[in-house]
């Protein structure tokens, strides 16, 4: 007589439901739930005869699981009965249950076997099934893979993109000897060996570099944000003040000034006029339109009264104002003949050469701060300070010697906007500073975890840190999301330096670089988060770099516009934009149009598309594309909907969004994370090096935000499961690489400090010393 | 003849469909996709009539949607038939559909209809039918509902808990004049402040208080947390001082020693004596049992010759040790005639009274760190230091003259693990103090953000920030965590207090100490960073003081041991739990009791529970208890199965364990939550003071962990929007009061900076001057 095992392979009826059986015991595809409703179900199943019944019980029974022994003779049994079938196919259960009918089972049992089947979520493949499931780790621990000469190359080649020269000439420069890292120093000898830096990128000739034209001939963007991005691998404050310097002080004269005003920019680039870009005011941090100091017209003396009227109208937290600046871009509200015509910027002394103030001019340090400490952030206030017409940057809008306004630009909100956009360049190197922060962070925190060991293993080695599941999962993700992002920088950077016909920047532009700046400073605090913690205590330490840059970059995620008030925007212009349809199609069409979109996602949608967790399926490029695209989309007809109800009920258009403000940021989220996707995925496709990053990019993405995801049956619960699952897996297959991966962001190692110095690491008792 | 609109409410088998009419129109209830299916459902049914399709296909275009008035007076018919139904009921629209069948419709029809609708998953009552989508936002905007000083007195009452003495006293000290924040001094003075400050601490009493029957007698731990707790609102470089001087050094002597050690004891705590616990190597900062530091027994000479046998051997991180400490209490591994008994402590001088180096002993200074620079970390090394006999602390282990050992405690593991569960008391007073630095920055951060205002609103009014969703969003739900945190740590240190009969601390208090302190520390820090973004440059700035509290607490995710070594640490007892049952009975019947105890849980998963979405349903304790507890069940569950699995397929048990190690993380981490909630919950309960904040707890703990609670059926996608709009409408009703909440920590004024000072801010630009 069959033991009860034996029935299972010998019993027609139950033949198909073998394998619910080996899923049933598969790690972590089926809930204790779903097993214990599976059991009652087949309890009540009155088509199961009473053998059939009993030998069920016994293969599902809690309390008496079947051996290791009995799984793999069914598993064997089930493999030879599927020899026929295709392999390598993920199929439901229910599939691989009709492959295993026999002929001689009456149709409704098969029906009602397979309709069990059908409720049960998970998919397989033949040979996962005939898999332990221990295969999955096995994997060789602290292995660690390397790459090819040519390969290696690849990487980098990829990563430093277009600008690969510029980025080269400046990691040069910060491997000469004067670019050491320093902690500690006291603030005031911190900005002085900061301007120093400064002053010595700028005889090098960095800022010539990136006006291959000459000085007064407008930069090269691409290679600006190069020069910038290579910075701040080295000090961050150094950075800042190179983009106060020459991004924003001079740039602010480049961008709206007129050739009068060429001689100050060539002083600026050159370094010989140290300046300051006074925009915010105390009052009003994010809000530069309702900025309140004043520049009034004077047609007798022919010059404008720059005036701080109150105490809210301070210049507030602007770099390099507290010591070094001479001179001031001062943006403040144009009045002439008793009109006002909105924000425009003017140059204004303030400070001689010797350092003491001009007259009129007050300032104050704005003192200590969590990072940053070598740029002199300072307060500025303005008693009536007299400067000529001639201090007027008057690219968009001119004032005659009479005091008469004019400008090609008749609104003063486009006028103002006009101005803002050229500046855009801003916000993308605050994000091109954040992501290189980041690469500095992971290439120390992945050296030191692969170096450093701290409990035994079962072999008796101690096991390095790095092999830790869950150190993988802090690290490597985010280095993931570095190569994203850097490759959506990139993208950016390009559209950015594509000028329309008018010199304008590209509609789309400021609209991602607003996002994009939001997305990365806080991947980059959260990337550097977790790589301060996988260092331990170690990661706390100054000396070891990560302080500088955790704390450096906190305040990257408010200024150049606060990281929440640039996402409203985004979902702003996005809810704009669909209105610009709308002018010429009926709100309910493009409503339509937007929904069919959303349906060919939804497409994935169709419940074995929602339940398909092949590893192949799940690392398909094209899934995550569709599902962030999806994401987008659905959020934005969801956002549009609801704004326009609220409209309906009787609120204001500014009302309505800000009811729904968390909606809005969340679409904005979707709308940046889908075009960083796209970004990765256009240079990783069919690059099998790039591949494995970019599938745990997307897939990663996905699992941070599965709730959405399940919510909107794009994905059924054991696929959400596998999402998870499959993580681990590219996890565990990247770990290998991550040495290389980190080595091709080609960190000068003045700037990565010493726990990812080998030599430091073999004498300092820090790691296992080799015996 | 009636137009499309009003068919809908003459056909009578249309009645039972227009609940379903009015929920497609509400606000986020149905994503597009289901419209969309619905609509598609509906076209193809052929129980409808022509005219009836015509109508409903008007009552569901997205191209042209019914007006704002349509709707209402749909509303206002539905409201007419159900005027019979009970109010306040949430039903699913089924229900409501059946509700509505009147009696002349074919029986078929009317079950198509219901059919349809059981596909639907959202849920309502007839008000919510009834009430205008906008009503969900017309709260008043910046209101401030302050309570009264019976109310005020109760909240603090419970916040200050049983120990509300210790901590006015503490209080009442940081108020003296000596006790002000400081900012940006160098390392060497800022040391020196701390110290004095100390000394002052214990001067006035501070640490006397806390050994209410003598200096030797044992300390009160409630005391002393409390005292610790209170401190660290001030400077975090004090507590941990105080915490290395009163905690760690005297807590050593106390718990390891005996009462020959007296003297040294009185002399700690009176800070007579500054001193250190060196136990952390830099070799093995996680792994205490490993360390290499050696003690080696000479009978000759009846002492102990201390050694550091290699770099790696090095204590690191030791606070006091650079500079202030003149004893170290060193863990070592004690060895006598030629055997070694595992890990010791020994009193071991380590500097003359003048700050010179005892013989044999080298330290260094661990030099500048992100926060706590007002800690002298050092490294130690012992060059065979020798100490005599009574140098170890020996309340666990003697060593006899004639260097025989011995211990009550035969196993070198068992000592080990009763030596450092005396000192669990170091994870408890770290949580208490990152809770408290979370207080300080909710304090700060809710109080300018009601004060400080940026755009303009519609009424042409400056909104202050804190209006803002987002806002709110942010700064929260950290707040109901601070409350839900303290009330778990004040239940913690009773429990801690309660000794066994051998003076031995309770079981579940090691793994619910070293739970929390990850748990805790880790929302610390997020919490302040939300707490340094909200205040926007202005939390950057170091005299704002969330720079400190950010960066001093960033440490405490790593120290105490790191927070996921510590969780796994809670899974792994977790699971031996389980373990000890299965001694006792077959693994089988633990798992099925388990099993069981998780389908108590399910009940909730039935397809009515899982989408009850009323506001009441959601906020209901219950839900947020059964949901925590059965996440934690059913986590240990499937953990305890796939580890066995593993075992099964041939891993050791502690491969097992960590090829799932972010499993137990993620099971360490819904047992501690689910301890939180219930503690929070006791004192909620019945209190509607608290009800708001405690639902907004456990209501955001589920909202982080949507996806998993969509994974395991425990609620349907429409719950889980539902959950979201509740956290949404929680917070806004939370608001209002959240100045009272906060006011309620009774922080002193020295300890919150300027931010949170009205006259401060009146005069400083930063918010609205009034006119």
């Amino acid at each position: 007589m069959p033991t009860p095992f034996e029935v299972l392979w010998q019993e027609p009826q139950l033949r198909p439901l073998a394998p619910l059986v080996l899923a049933a015991w598969r790690d972590g595809h089926l809930t204790p739930a779903e097993l214990l409703s599976i059991r009652e179900t087949l309890e009540r199943a009155s088509w199961l005869s009473d053998s059939a019944r009993q030998a069920l019980r016994s293969w599902l029974d809690a309390d008496a699981p079947p051996t290791p022994r009995a799984l793999r003779t069914l598993e064997r049994e089930v493999s030879t009965w599927l020899s026929a079938a295709p392999k390598g196919q993920r199929r439901p259960l229910s599939a691989l249950a009709a492959a295993l009918v026999s002929g001689n089972v009456a149709d409704s049992q098969v029906q009602n076997a397979l309709t069990l089947l059908a409720s049960v979520g998970a998919t397989f493949t033949e040979e996962e099934l005939e898999t332990p499931a221990s295969a999955v780790c096995a994997a060789p621990r602290g292995a660690v893979d390397r790459l090819g000469d040519a390969e290696r190359n690849q990487l980098r080649s990829w990563l430093d993109g277009s600008q690969a020269e510029t980025r080269e000439r400046v990691r040069a420069l910060l491997s000469e000897p004067e670019f050491r890292t320093v902690q500690g120093l006291p603030t005031a000898s911190y900005r002085e060996q900061v301007l120093s830096w400064l002053r010595r990128v700028i005889e090098r000739g960095a800022v010539a570099h990136c006006f291959p034209h000459g000085l007064s001939a407008g930069r090269d963007v691409g290679r600006f944000v190069a020069t910038f991005e290579t910075l701040a691998m080295f000090d961050l404050s150094l950075v800042v003040k190179f983009g106060v310097q020459a991004g924003l002080f001079a740039g602010a004269i480049e961008a709206l000034g007129t050739p009068g005003h060429h001689g100050l920019l060539t002083a600026a680039l050159e370094g010989k006029l140290i300046g300051c870009f006074a925009m915010t005011e105390r009052g009003h941090g994010s809000n530069v339109r309702g900025l309140l100091t004043s520049a009034r017209y004077e047609p007798d003396s022919e010059s404008f009264v720059i005036s701080t009227p109150g105490l809210a109208a301070g210049k507030e937290w602007i770099g390099n104002a507290a010591v070094h600046a001479r001179t001031a871009v001062v943006f403040a509200q144009l009045e002439t003949l008793g009109e006002s015509y909105g924000v425009h910027a003017f140059v204004v002394p303030i400070r001689h050469e010797d350092g003491t103030p001009c007259a009129g001019v007050r300032s104050e340090d704005c003192g200590h701060k969590m990072g940053l400490n070598g740029v002199d952030n300072g307060r500025l206030w303005f008693d009536d300070v007299r400067v000529p017409r001639g201090a007027l940057l008057d690219r968009f809008g001119q004032v005659l010697p009479d005091g008469q306004y004019q400008s090609k630009i008749p609104s003063s909100g486009k006028r103002f906007f006009t101005m803002l956009g050229t500046l855009v360049g801003g916000r993308i190197a605050v994000s091109g500073g954040a992501i290189s922060a980041s690469k500095v962070g992971l290439s120390i925190a992945i050296r030191y975890g692969l170096a450093r060991t701290q409990f035994a293993g079962v072999d008796g080695h101690e096991t390095p840190i790095f092999d830790y599941l869950t150190h993988q999962r802090r690290l490597l993700p985010p280095l993931a999301a570095a190569y994203a992002y850097t490759f959506a920088q990139a993208e950016l950077v390009r559209r950015a330096s594509e000028l329309d016909a008018e010199g304008a920047t590209r509609p789309d532009v400021e609209t991602l670089a607003a996002g994009l700046k939001a997305l990365s400073t806080w991947q980059a605090i959260a990337t550097l988060q977790q790589c301060r913690e996988s260092c331990g205590g170690q990661g706390y330490l100054t000396a070891n770099r990560i302080d500088a840059l955790r704390t450096d970059t906190d305040v990257f995620t408010t200024f150049e516009g606060d990281n929440t008030v640039l996402l409203s925007l985004v979902a702003n212009n996005l809810l704009r934009a669909m209105r610009g349809l709308v002018r010429k199609r009926p709100i309910g069409t493009v409503l339509k149009s937007l929904v069919e979109d959303v349906v060919i996602a939804l497409q994935e949608r169709n419940p074995i598309a929602a339940r398909a967790d092949s590893r192949e399926s799940l690392r398909a490029f094209e899934l995550h594309e569709t599902a962030l695209r999806f994401r987008e989309k659905a959020l934005l007809v969801s956002l549009a909907r609801r704004v326009s109800r609220r409209i309906d009920d009787g609120l204001s258009a500014q009302q309505a969004f800000e009811a729904c403000q968390d909606h809005g940021v969340a679409l904005a989220r979707a709308h940046i994370e889908s075009y960083v996707l796209r970004c990765f995925q256009e240079v990783a496709r069919d690059q099998p090096l790039l591949e494995p990053l970019c599938a745990l990019f997307g897939l990663s993405r996905i699992e941070a935000d599965l709730a959405w995801f399940l919510e909107n049956d794009f994905m059924a619960p054991p696929k959400s499961r596998a999402v998870r699952d499959q993580v681990n897996a590219l996890v565990r297959e990247i770990a290998p690489r991550a040495l290389d991966l980190v080595d091709a962001f080609a960190i000068p190692a003045s700037c990565l400090g010493p726990l990812a110095d080998p030599e430091y690491l073999r004498g300092s008792g820090l790691v296992r010393e080799e015996t």
